[in-house]
């Protein structure tokens, strides 16, 4: 494939050298770039599509990286890599030592601030204008962000603070009417309601006149700009001009003429102000507008004329993903016990609860991307007798930690924290990872904390976790991805609070396991079976209540433990065990394995587990050399 | 004391059976209650004083607890403790195992929702609300919320919900203009308009004749209101509105009987609505009136007649409180260093910050109570050179956990994270102690975590976090209340990062603390220096990175450490000090001394740390008992 134009542009100045009539076909060249590329390398896509002409056109018009660029998120930012230097490793995208699918400024200096989750950008683009204010710098500094991220609590602490300290700032408002899911709340409505009124139109054609006719006094017209959007807009209110924040738009996001155009006019207007754009999830590529949900990430490598999905072909045996797993055991549970509710911030297809929405839609909640609020919700629906299955990755449930020890744990209230994609979740990687969580939980009181080691384990935690004698704030922690047995319609059935299980009785050597990594400790143990050596392997199961009464028969019993998990070894599953050992006055050595204290990358998620070092084989060479000296 | 009135309420039924005319003398009784009370038992003051006629007026009309009434953050219904049953027991307010400064359900049934920390009222009030309508009960549900907590995410995450499913839930936004400090942000403007404008002024108005006028006729009468809102004010555009949320207001928050009237109506309207209360902090006590700031908290016991402040004889050399310590010292490094930034979400008062707010105001962000922002704002600062000093509450510091990871963390920005009030924090209890951030920080990579023994110290690690050299997250915990030694203008010096300490050399016993637990420590040391038994005692200085150096040297010689730390158990210093004994392969015996794995309530800090057992006696009788038999 090539390009005529793209094929040239290695940096943003070799953009600025173009035409401006030529804008549109690099906009159809690195439309088409993405496209073929994701084909292959599937990964983000229909938001990436959404924001082809607005990348353009910000980097047309500023002048990245002396002007700050922050994209929220940042899962759209594929254009911008591309267009920064990044096309001829755009193939490398998500892969282990690759570059990231997310800005990371250690990537590339035209990546102003590294970004992942959500509803960062407006605030740390105020830290960076405020900054560039004090030093009298006259750079300028651009948030791109979706209406998704708005809803998240964080991006509203940030408009409230905005126009306080009054810098050069511009907020892009990217409003395609989708997070991942449809983006719920009433700030949506209030968007549609601005979008489509006549009022707010008229407007618009007011602020696009005035910008047409601009002269090369500025500051006449920033008068000018300043009296037809305070007189006309101010009247009728706006939600952003009543924090003090200047409202343009909203305006059409594809027709990238005009963006520049536009950019250039509120490139010379100082202060705060925000750009309401109405763009496409997926513009361009048929199948994407016409499904944004399936194709918000490419559902698998494609053909790119026809959007048809390449499949693996796929063993009808073939386990579930856990997060099916979930969802079904999830409405399942539902039809049997009409207190449970399902709640999700925002992720109700990437957790599996698809069919429990549409089933029981009014006992099913998205409440957008706001993590804090979906934990006090779920509280407050239990302390009236609900049972929340509350929903959330384990790396956004740090947005919801404080809620999780103050409103859920120290109530003592029957909360079902589900913590999806908890441990290394691979190619999304630092920013997503959730392998801080057991060490971030395991300190705070009242909490049962439990993790499953195959999917028929997790049914039954899920199970277990609704009981009416069970009633108090109760974790599951689950993986990313497949499990590990073909799919099967077995029973619920019971599990003991805080009871672990031997899985082997071997001797000198204990495996003690948490979660899914009772599935390496089999591996590993089979492995040194094969070679004579007998080892035990423990599933806990519970990492609160530690199940004492067993750990007591580990420790006398074994001359050596050897821990795994898929959490961070500082405070973690491994730190427990050997809290135990200590208090308990055991001299028994105690070996770790699990995540290292740096920042993982990227990559699948087996290339990362053997970087940690605590995949079979890795565990197997240790016990090997240090356990039996072989 | 006598009163006419409040003597005969022990619960709302008795208050409900007073006539409507009556009020106002009991609103009179109440208020002097609260202050003869706090004038022998300095407590939260000001907030309590401005809600006096709301708290009768709530109670008179609603029927709380078959309706549910939550007070955000709490600390403003001293008045709603008083009239549901515990007026007998108020002298006991924050006392050990007395009544909590806070509502409290394990305490109260009258108690809904247990709080603490702020903005998480609608949020929980609205899972209250949408779990009656599920359930098909007709209790209503009302949150009152002030103005700083307004500011807060998780209160605009929950609005942004509140209208999707539409149930009974009324809001009363408590609009006093002052959180702890005057309210920062575009939103506490926003109120000053709607609450000066002619317009909102005019619907007030209008509101209130249609209420005033109501009559059996309630579908009508809504429709009435309804069309009075609709058409008058959501054409002028309200914040709230724009959310889906019926507004009403704003009107006089100080007169009971109207308020009386507009419950009554208010009561049978279904759906979400917010009402906008205009009051005034320590309303009926002039010295509160004229300094809200100062009284807060009741600044010590006082004069009820004049407000004096009865002081304790204060030693002239007597040291300085932590806060204070911090203040100063930021000051001092602010004039050397232009880079400085102070940040502070809601809390410049309480940090000791005023004296950098007033030298530096256009350096220093009072950002309002919002940790997110506040977090990623500094992250956004530090990437442009800045050197933010980001001053949070340990407890608060829980609501941006996440930011701290994502933003700072992972991207190696030089923020200095000074988490204040770690460790227990004596009177506000069980939501406000600081005893789980080594446990959740220390898994964080990159971090550097600190925590002085005493206040020269701290000057030191303060200064030693903004040096030029020492560009990386720096983290610096300390505690709530006195520091040791008389106040003194010590030059800065710099302390070496990851470097410990050893402050006696014994043997076979080595004491290994962290932060203030090492005055604890010294204490212990001398105790048993006084028997003959000569123990070690080393103040690591940082968590994070661990002296290994110094450790092994421990390791090496002592047969027996003993840690202390004012953190959880659960995976703190002590556990850090397991793992490196582990991970290293010696054979040595580690007793951790800590918090132990149980929510903590209140009292004074002494009480609690004798409970907690990490307190001088206990220590020094374990290790008499365990480690010299005798």
């Amino acid at each position: 494939m090539s390009y005529k134009f793209l094929d040239e542009i290695d940096s943003p100045t070799d953009l600025k050298s173009l035409d401006v009539v030529d804008l549109p076909l690099v906009c159809e060249e690195l439309r088409r770039f993405i496209i073929e590329s994701e084909a292959v390398n599937p990964a983000h896509f229909g938001a990436n599509l959404g924001v082809i002409e607005l990348t353009v056109a910000l980097h047309y018009v500023f002048d990245v990286p002396n002007d700050n660029l922050i994209w929220d998120v940042g899962h759209q930012a594929y254009g911008h890599k591309i267009l920064t230097g990044r096309r001829n490793v755009f193939n490398t995208n998500r892969k282990y030592k690759g570059i990231s699918g997310f800005p990371t400024p250690a990537e590339s200096k035209f990546d102003s601030f590294g970004v992942g989750h959500s509803s960062t950008s407006i605030s740390a683009a105020l830290g960076m204008a405020v900054a560039a204010k004090m030093r009298g710098s006259d750079e300028r500094t651009i948030a791109v962000i979706g209406d998704g991220a708005l809803s998240g609590g964080e991006a509203f602490e940030a408009l409230n603070n905005a126009a306080v300290s009054n810098p050069n700032l511009l907020i892009v408002l990217n409003d395609n009417k989708i997070a991942i899911d449809e983006t719920p709340g009433s700030l949506r409505e209030y968007l549609t309601d601005i979008a489509t009124s006549k009022t707010y139109n008229k407007v618009k054609n007011d602020v696009w006149r005035l910008l047409g006719k601009v002269g090369p006094d500025i500051r006449h017209f920033t008068q000018r700009i300043d009296n037809a959007v305070k007189s006309v807009m101010m009247k009728q209110g706006n939600l952003f001009e009543s924090m003090g924040i200047r409202y343009f738009g909203p305006v059409d996001g594809h027709d990238v003429i005009s963006l520049v155009r536009l950019f250039e006019d509120l490139k010379n207007l100082g202060g705060v102000k925000l750009l309401h754009l109405i763009t496409q999830k997926g513009r361009g590529f048929k199948p994407a507008e016409d499904d944004p949900q399936r194709w918000h990430a490419a559902p698998g490598k494609f053909d790119v004329a026809t959007g048809e999905v390449i499949a693996d072909t796929e063993d009808p045996m073939c386990p579930q993903k856990f997060q099916d797993v979930f969802g079904d055991a999830v409405l399942e549970l539902a039809r049997n016990n009409p207190n449970i509710i399902a709640i999700s911030p925002a992720m109700v297809s990437g957790s599996g609860l698809v069919k429990m929405f549409e089933e029981f839609p009014d006992r099913s909640f998205d409440v957008g991307i706001s993590e804090q609020h979906a934990v006090t919700f779920a509280a407050g629906m239990a302390i009236k007798g609900m049972v929340p299955y509350c929903c959330i990755y384990s790396t956004f449930s740090q947005r919801a930690f404080d809620q999780i020890v103050h409103d859920v744990a120290l109530q003592k209230l029957h909360v079902v924290l589900c913590l999806d994609r908890a441990g290394l979740v691979g190619k999304d990687g630092a920013t997503h990872h959730g392998s801080f969580d057991l060490s971030f939980l395991r300190c705070i009181p009242n909490l049962v904390i439990s993790a499953p080691s195959d999917e028929y384990q997790f049914r039954n935690l899920l199970y277990t976790a609704q009981l009416e004698k069970n009633k108090f704030p109760f974790v599951i922690r689950y993986p990313r991805g497949k499990s590990y047995h073909p799919k099967s319609e077995i029973e619920f059935s019971e599990m003991e609070i805080g009871k672990g299980k031997c899985l082997r009785r071997g001797k000198d050597v204990a495996l003690v396991t948490i979660g899914t990594a009772g599935q390496t400790a089999v591996k590993v143990a089979d492995k040194l079976q094969n070679e004579g050596f007998d080892v035990s392997v423990y599933d806990m199961i519970y990492v609160k209540p530690l199940d004492t009464k067993l750990l007591h028969d580990i420790c006398s019993a074994h001359g050596q433990i050897v821990t795994i998990e898929d959490n961070a070894l500082q405070g973690g599953f491994g730190s427990e065990v050997l809290e135990f050992v200590s208090d308990n006055g055991y001299n028994i050595k105690v070996k770790r394995f699990g995540i290292p204290d740096y920042f993982v990358m990227h990559g699948t998620q087996e290339e990362l587990i053997k970087e940690c070092g605590y995949d079979a084989d890795s565990v197997y060479e240790w016990i090997k050399k240090c356990c039996y000296n072989s």
